[in-house]
C-alpha cells in the first residue's frame, strides 16, 4: 500500500520525503477538504521532490462546472503534478460527475497521457449533497479516471469509518479493483486505520494529521520518524 | 472602442474574424454568463485567428476559491488566451474579490508579463448576490489587473442598461480611466447602444445576440455582415 | 416481464384487471411521486382484485424517519397490500437508506413473511437530494429487501431514459439480479420503452400514463384496451 | 390530572407503571419531539402494561402528507396501542392539520371506535414554521379528535412555560372543553408546574425529565419513586 | 357594512369619495400586499377626503421589529391617517405578533386616543410563514387594538375565500365580536362575496379591484359608478 | 472628530451627556445593530439632552421597503431626532439603496430642513448580503444624505478593523469628503482605534463598548470618566 502525505508548506513536504513518503499531495485546507492550492506551490513542491516520488495536486471541491474544472486541471498539470485529484463535490449525480471526469481527463491526458487522474467522493457526502460515495467507482471507470478515491468533506474529527464501515469500503475497493482501477482512501486516517485498508486491499492511502505531532492536522506539524512509522505499517 | 465578440464554435469565429472584431471571445455559456470553454476550444480558436487579433477566455462565474480560479487562469492563459477574464460571482465583498484577483494576476503574469488580465463584474450582481458593481473599479486596481468590465449575471432579456443608467455607467468607466485601466462593458448590448458606451468612453464593447442573425443569441448564428456594421459604429 | 399499472380508482383499478395488468398499485399522486394512499383505499382495490393478482402500495416519498415508516408499512400491509412501496426521498446516503428499509422489512415480515417489500430510488434523485439511484441494489440487499426499483421523483414529462441511460439501466438490473434480487422500472414509461426495458432484462415495469386514454396520467383514465397492448408488448 | 409518562424502553415502563402513572407513552426521541417508535415496541409495551392503563404512541413529527399519516396511524393502533397521538410538524395551516386529522381519525375509528387521537400542536411552532399552537383545539375539534395536546419541538431546555405564559395556557384549556375535548400539555415540564397545570383545569400532564434521575431526560432514567411524587401532585 | 376602497393615487381617491366609499386606505401595492405609502401621499389624500370620511394607512407587511413598526405608526398617524394598518408579516407566533401590536397602539394612542389600529394578518398566512389567521383576534384583543382584519398576502388571483371557508371566516368574525372588537375581511373581494360578509356579520369590507374597470386592479382604474354599486351592496 | 455615544436608557444617557459627548444616539440592540428604538425613548432622551447636544435616532437595519422606512424617519424626527440613521440591511444594490434613501430624506427634510440624515452601510456587509460598503459614499451623495457612515452589522466583538483596513477606510473618508459630505465610523471602536480614525480624517466615531465599565457593551454600563477619556483622545 502507497503512502500519500499532505504537507502544507515546502519544510513539511522535505519532511514527507525524508520519512519516505510514497506520493507528496499538495492541497490548500483553507479552499475545502480537496481545496487547491496555487501554480507557484505546486511548482516549488514538485522542485524539491525526487524525480522518482509521485507529486499529487488537487484542484479543489468542485462545482460542476467542467469548463473550470478542465481549465484548472490543466494549469495543475502543467505546475509539475503527476497526480490530479478532482474533488466531487458539487456534482449531485453519477452523470454529471462522469461529465465533469471526462473533461478533465481530456485536459490532463492531452498534455501527458501518463498522468493519473484521481476521481474523488466524499464518504459524509450526504452532509454537504455530493454524489453518493458508492458509485465514485462507476464514476471512475465510465470517465476513463486512473483512481477512485475517497475522502471527508467535512473536518469535524469524524474519520472515513464513521460514515463508511469496513465491509462497506471493502466492496468499495473491490468494485473499483474489478474494473481495473486503483483504489485511495483518506479522511482523517489514524496509525490503527492502516492495517485494517491494507487487508481490504486498498492501494493508496492518505494522510496529514497521523503524520503530525501530537496527530493534529492543524497544531502540528509533519514529521519525519512520524512519517516513517506509517511507511513501515504500509509496507508490512 | 474596441469590438469584442463571443463565437460558440469556430465557425462563428471566422465570421467575427472576417467581419473586422478587435478580440475574440471564448465562453461556454452553458456554465454560466461567463463560463468557461474547454483547453481545446480555445486553443482551436487562438489557432484559426490571426497573430494580430486578440483571443479571450473567460474562466468562469468562480467560486470564492483563489487556489482553483488561479489553476484555471493558468490553464487558459497555456491555451492562447492573451486576455483572462475572471467573473466574481462568489466573491461577496471587495476583500475577497482582490485576494481572489490577486492570485489569478499572479498566475498569469508568471506565463506572460503581457497578458491582460479582466475583472469582471455583473451589473446585476444584487440579483446573485454578487460583488456590487461600483466597486470592480478598485478590486481591478487593487489586485493588479488590467481591465474592469461589467456584464450580466442572468440572460433574461434585461441589458446592462436596465440595471445601471447611463450615468452611473460614465462614472464607472471614469473612475476606471483614472486609475490607469481599460473599461470594458457588455450584456445583451443592442446596435443602439453602442454610440452611447463611445459617448461616456467606454473602450471595449462585448457583444454577442447583437452580431446574430435576428438579433438571437440562442437560436441565431454570429454572421461577418452584422459583425461589419458594429465595427463601423464602433469607429466613427 | 411483469406489467404494474397504477389505477387511482376504483373504476381505474377494474379497468387494469380486465386488462390483463400483473399487479395493481394503488397510490396518491397528490402526495407526491410515491405518494401513499389511505388504508381504506388500500382496502377497497384489494377486495376488487383477484386473488391471484397481487396489489401494491406505496407508503409515501418518506423522510427520514424509520419509525414512522415502519408503522406505515404495517398499516399498509394490514391493509391488504402484498408489495409494500417505499420512496427513498428524504435518506440522503446508503447508510440512511438501509437503516429505514430494515425497519420497514422487519414491521412488514412481521405480519407476514411472504409479503413483498420494495425498495424504490429516484432516477431524477439530484433533482431532489435523495439517494442516488446506482446504489439501490445494495440497499435493498443490506436491508433484506425482495425488489430494487426505480421511478422519477418529479413528474414533469421527463422519463426514466432522461435521467439514466439504457446501458446504466442494464447494470442496474445485473447487479440487483446479481444480488438475488428482483428490478421494477417506472417513470414515465412509454410504450416503446417497454422492448428497451424487456431487452435489459427488467422483471417489472410500473406505468400509468401508457395505459391511459391520450397516454394523459392526469387528464385521462385507464382503459383495459390500453392495458392489454402493454401486455402483450410485455409477454412478447 | 391524569399522569402520562414516556419511556424509552420496558425496564423504564414497568419504573413507570409500578409508580402509578395513569398513560404509558411510547415515543423514540431520537426522531423528533413526537417521534414514532416500531411497531414491536409498542406491541412489547403493551404487552407489559396492566389492560387497565392506556398505552399511548406517537406516530412522529409529521409531514403534511395524510396518506402516510393514516397508514402509519393504523399501524400504531394495530400494534395496541389505546392513545395516537401526531405531531402537527409539517402542516403549515388550520386547513392543512384539520385535512391531515380527519383521514388519521378515520384510519384509527375504523379499527376501533374507542381508540383516542390526539392532536399535538407544538408550543414553539414558530421555531420550525408549524401550526400555530393556540388553533390546535379549532383543529381538534374540526377533524373529530378526541383531545388536544401541546408540547415543544425543539428539546433545548426550555419549557411549555417558556413559550406560553399560564393565561394563554388557561384559555387554551378552556377553549379545548367549551368543544367538549380533553387538553394534554407537555414540554418539559417539571414537579413545579404541575400544581400550575392543575388550577387552569389541564387534563392530561406528559412528563419524561421530571420522572428521572438527576431530572435528566437523557442521561437518567425514570424510577417509581419519583413517579410516584408526581403522581401525588397530580392527585392532590 | 362598512366599504374601505384602495385607491392608488388622488384622483382613484376621488372617485372612490365620490362613489360614497366610507374609507379611503392608502397603499402602495409595489412593497407588497399591505404595502406602505409615503408620508406625503397619505397627506395628500387626507387633504382630499371629507372630514366625516376616514383614511386608513397601513405601514407595510412588517418583520419582527417593533421599534421600526412604532416609528412608522407615528409617521403615518401624525401624516393624518386616522387608521393605522399593520401587516404581520414577519411575527412568526402569537406573542411577537401581540409584542409588535403593543408598541403601535402605545405610538398611535400617544399621539391621538382616537386613531383606531388594525392588526391585519393573512388568510394565506401558510404561503408566507406569517402567524396564523385564526389567531388574529386574540392579537388585536390582547395587544389593545381596535380591529382584526384579514387579507390575502400574495396577489395571485385567489380570493379570501380560497383560503378560508365561510364558517371558518364566521367564527372570525363572532370571536373577534366576542372581544368587543372590530373586523375587516378583504382579499381580492369580488361583488359576489359582499352578500356572504354581510351575513356573517363582517364591519368592514376592503376591496380595489371590484371597484376597478374590468375588475383590473392592476390595469383598471376606480370609478366611482362600480364604487356606489358596492355601497349599495353593503347597504342592503 | 467628533464623539457619537449610544446608551440604553435615560441614566446612560446622562452620563454619556456628562462626560461630553457631542451626539447622543439612540438605538435598540435587541432589533439589530442599528435597530429602532421607541418614539417615546427618542422623546425622553431629547428632553434630557441640552438643546446644544444633537440626539440621533436609528430606524433599523431596514428591509427594501422605501414606504415603511420613509415613515418611521418621520416618526423619529417627530419624536426629536436631529440625525436620523438609516441601516441598509435588505437594500441589496446601490440602486435600491439610493432609491430607499431618497425617499427617507424627502420625509425627513419636509419637516426641518436642518435635519441630517445617515446612509449607514456595514463593514461587514458581505456576511449579510447588505450592499457593499465601499459605495456608501455615492448612495449618500446621490441621494441627498448629509452623512455616510458605516457599522458593522453582526456584534461579534470583530471590530470596524477587522474587515476593512486602514487605506480601504481612509479612501471612504476621502471620498466621501469630495463629494461635500461628512463621515461616519463605527463598529466596536475601541480606544487604539480613535487616533487612527483621527489621522484618515474621519469626522465622526461612534461607540458604546469602549465608554462601558469593563469595555463590556452588554453587562458594562456607560460611565462619564470613560467618556470623558474618549472626548479628549478625539480633541487631541
Amino acid at each position: 500500500m502507497l503512502l500519500l502525505v499532505s504537507p502544507k508548506d515546502v519544510n513539511e513536504a522535505i519532511e514527507a520525503i525524508e520519512g519516505g513518503a510514497d506520493i507528496i499531495d499538495v492541497k490548500n485546507p483553507v479552499e475545502g477538504s480537496l481545496g487547491a492550492n496555487f501554480p507557484w506551490v505546486i511548482k516549488e513542491i514538485r522542485e524539491v521532490t525526487p524525480k522518482n516520488l509521485l507529486v499529487s495536486a488537487t484542484i479543489g471541491d468542485v462545482p460542476y462546472k467542467p469548463g473550470t474544472a478542465a481549465l484548472a486541471a490543466m494549469g495543475a498539470a502543467i505546475s509539475g503534478a503527476d497526480y490530479i485529484k478532482v474533488g466531487l463535490y458539487g456534482t449531485k449525480s453519477y452523470n454529471q460527475a462522469v461529465d465533469l471526469m471526462k473533461k478533465v481527463v481530456k485536459a490532463v491526458k492531452d498534455i501527458d497521457e501518463n498522468k493519473i487522474v484521481v476521481a474523488a467522493g466524499y464518504a459524509d457526502a450526504y452532509r454537504v449533497g455530493a454524489v453518493e460515495p458508492l458509485v465514485i467507482p462507476k464514476v471512475a471507470r465510465d470517465s476513463g479516471c486512473d483512481v477512485a478515491m475517497l475522502d471527508t468533506a467535512i473536518k469535524d474529527g469524524k474519520t472515513l469509518f464513521d460514515h463508511l464501515d469496513k465491509e462497506t469500503l471493502r466492496e468499495f475497493v473491490e468494485e473499483t479493483h474489478r474494473y481495473g482501477l486503483k483504489c485511495a482512501l483518506a479522511g482523517s486516517i489514524k496509525k490503527e486505520h492502516i492495517p485494517i485498508l491494507k487487508e481490504i486491499g486498498c492501494d493508496i492511502v492518505g494522510v496529514r494529521g497521523a503524520a503530525c505531532t501530537k496527530g493534529d492536522r492543524n497544531e502540528g506539524r509533519i514529521e519525519r520518524e512520524l512519517v516513517k512509522e506509517l511507511v513501515e505499517l504500509c509496507r508490512q
